[in-house]
């Protein structure tokens, strides 16, 4: 394992086109795109890194993932009253889509969707509180308690966040918000600005690709069966309007962000973390990307065969 | 395997709610709903099934694996500047998202993408010498010289296709055909009115589930790659806009039919098929659905997790 | 003139389906529907009315014809860079053609439309200020000082006003905006707030039935070629998706409010203004626009022939 | 008048771009782009034309104004089932809003619009007997028994027309047609095909400039609201999706064709057919719009004031 990712770290490293930082959120448009790091947990414990794995990044829409899962411990199946389970078809931040579905959501991992999540999660509660049991709920899937929002890109967020706005109020106009739009986007942004890095966030996906179970507490995250929901998501929706192409190239579900970070999980193998800021066209991580098809060719760990 | 698809055809039988037969093609809409059969293909050669698993029914999109398969084998990769790999996120008729993206259809597995893959395998010839190449090509799969086009059928959607119709001249005006709108209508009809009974269609699916090799003549039908990819495409597009519900719910590559049929692969341990005629919905077999999640629940063989 | 409007307020009052007041706008969703009032002002200074003409009303987007009057003075032809000239051919809130069309609305008459025109109007100003000019202008034009905002129906605005955000944040995403979001949703909630009466309303419409000259001061408020053309956008854009419809049965240029207001423009002839609370389905007053169609029919005064 | 026109003729002879000529339909794509003709018909009997008022050209979805008045005549308001009246807000061809609006155009004047109505008019005839009715009619109203179809365009249409397949197998599969896909297209195909100068051109309309009375032959070919109605139609969706901008710079009601052909109506004053074969982006006459301009700023015979 360990060569395995020696030698993706290293064909990465050379790789003449490493894609472009996201400049739409100013705190993100100064990384330097020349890095890269990936991280694979397994299921005994052991944790393998290649690169830059101890470098912390904005996880942003990685965290998705894990409101997700928080609100599905929170409310249940309910939730799904509140966003769909289907594809969007569409450019990850469309409002078409969300008007024609009179503004619920098509799935928990395009933009609406997520602060759809994140009202849900609040129930009636302030953004720094709900803020605090996300930031504890990673810390106990990541085993560490040092993981923060970084505060600069937050701010970074909110004052460069219109569309998401504009998705927040669109959704608030059909009624469906429990709290001010103010504090659903404080609580969104906040949650996109958690800084991890790669051995953190493999080790937090861990509880994914391990029927739900957490091995190095032994406590269950989730039942089984959610564990697989949450992976059947991640494979359909989890990269925008680009996620065919990644179940067609990569075969595992995954969920990335525009900091460059991607959580990819091999159920009963492995939980991934790779990171390189460099973005392709769609908004996913081009090193990324690239780094991932070639563990999954080079494991045989596609879930669509060897 | 024979015990679990005998609990589950029985299961079956005492549904209460059997979905709703297709009325719009109206020789389907003559079918009797309390109709189902499961049959299970292993790469070891065995096949269980239950049910009436040797009744023939109009696999109408199920097909659109086959042609896909066969387009990929005449054309290769080069049949993406014809068709995307994105779930289409709209009802399976769209029109809309076709303008959007002029001309080009999503993925292969809607109808529009279909018709485009029925113009590329054309390649100037005739209908009639198409299908025979088609017909030839299932039967090879299904190691069955006895699959044949149910005229009957096709007809009646020839006269009953007015969608199918508007999308091919759709997309023919952006100078896309090859062939003509009427020609390619008529492969398009025609093969989507082969009949087949799940036995069989367990066989012709196997080589998916077996990294692209039929047991049974031990011939390689695609490399273990392109198997891996059109499984990826099966699980991300292969339900309309039902896949993400149906990778929630079964988690299998699985590609559905109007006719009640649908086609579910588990990579590396069985290619299953299912059939009854009343649809939900979305358009998929109800019961064939109800029957595939119970099945990946009893065997565990989710891709995303025991 | 008077005997024919006496005869349409009787007619009006005892119409059996008054429609219904909108009720989105809390402050709004109180008034009385058994209302209704009408003043047709000519350019010689007379001035007829018909029932309540002294009671005041919100007359809502009604301000948009004064608000475009007041950028086209500002800004000249230039404001066309910042609106479109073509109907929507969607309902007055749809977000759908302003992501299509990258931000621009399609004319200034629609709520996107307004909201770039109080942008552009405010030139870097505070809404306090804007929103004087914009009063002062309308009691230049109705040669009235009482004219006032109706800050209870402001608040109940902003309270509300969550799609009108959710359009202007959308439009801000797309870099469009030179003020901030809030200052310029606060101008334009406000400017649809003004109160005023059929009499002031009429009066201050009737430059645009005067080749831009207001008759009673004399001054030319615009020049005869815009006059025209802010009729020729009240007559495709004026009332939403039922534009054609007002066209085809009024036959007059005509721009409505939600508050049931209705200013209506017969070129050379009279400016007219009617108001009833109780709106039809698109959101135009009921008992107004039938009140046009039969002022329209006794006059003859139809564009479109006599 | 004949001075106003000879002016204008001058002009436009001069003027340096004068569009790109439609090149879809093969037979329209060699005309000559430097010719220009304009024709005024009085309600009096005067004609006064310069350019090459006698050289027919393909008159194409002007044609659409006398379907739409022979639809009228043969079924009344109920034609009003089967098209809106709304301006479409979305360029000529588009499918998008069909399928928003279940197949039902937006209004006679879009092409799906007037594919609907061809359909109305047919009530079960065939297309060669509705196309005599069709001829018939167009040489009343221009009082010339020369009038014919170009069966050349016909052809050519026919062959090209994918598009217009495509809108009208679409509305079929929503079960709204009465007749055959084929015949309806072949009677919408042939219409659009019919050759008229300018002098008949003008002639024509005349009746929609005089309350619906050929002043000619002295027959009511309408009412006089009919007529208005007619007028209110062609203002706000004559010109696809250039109707706004045409009201705003032309101020007639008026409708182009991808001829080159234009036919405006100042109500109560004229008739004026313009034909210059260039187009602009929207795919309206580019000179011939200039023209209309010129015409509507000299005589001050603008609907929306001097």
């Amino acid at each position: 394992m360990q060569s395995i990712i020696n030698d993706i770290a290293e064909q990465m490293a050379q790789s003449p086109d490493k894609g472009i930082v996201a400049s739409y959120i100013p705190q993100l448009a100064k990384i330097d795109p020349n890095q890269f790091a990936i991280s694979v947990a397994l299921p005994n414990g052991e944790i393998y890194s290649a690169g830059c794995a101890q470098t912390t990044f904005s996880i942003q829409s990685v965290s998705k993932v894990f409101t997700l899962t928080l609100a599905l411990g929170k409310l249940g199946e309910s939730i799904w009253s509140r966003v769909g389970r289907e594809p969007s078809g569409d450019p990850f931040n469309s409002i078409v889509q969300l008007e024609h579905e009179h503004g619920k959501p098509r799935n928990p991992f395009i933009n609406a969707g997520a602060i759809a999540v994140a009202d849900a999660i609040m129930q009636g509660h302030q953004p720094k509180e709900t803020l605090a049991e996300i930031v504890q709920f990673i810390r106990f899937l990541a085993n560490d308690e040092s993981i923060v929002i970084d505060e600069k890109v937050a701010r970074s967020e909110v004052e460069t966040g219109t569309r998401n706005a504009s998705l927040a109020y669109f959704m608030a106009s059909f009624g469906l918000f429990e709290n001010s739009v103010d504090a659903v986007l404080g609580t969104y942004f906040h949650h996109c600005s958690i800084a991890m890095n790669t051995h953190q966030l493999a080790t937090a996906g861990l509880f994914l690709a391990n029927n739900g179970i957490n091995p190095s507490t032994g406590y269950a995250v989730v039942s089984p069966q959610r564990a697989k929901r949450i992976n059947a998501l991640m494979l359909t929706c989890g990269h925008y309007d680009g996620s065919g192409e990644f179940a067609f190239r990569v075969g595992l579900p995954g969920k990335s962000g525009v900091g460059g970070g991607i959580l990819a999980i091999a159920p009963g193998k492995a939980s991934i973390a790779v990171w390189s800021p460099g973005l392709d066209v769609i908004g996913n991580s081009k090193l990324g990307t690239e780094a991932l098809e070639l563990f999954a060719s080079k494991t045989g760990w596609s879930v669509f065969g060897q």
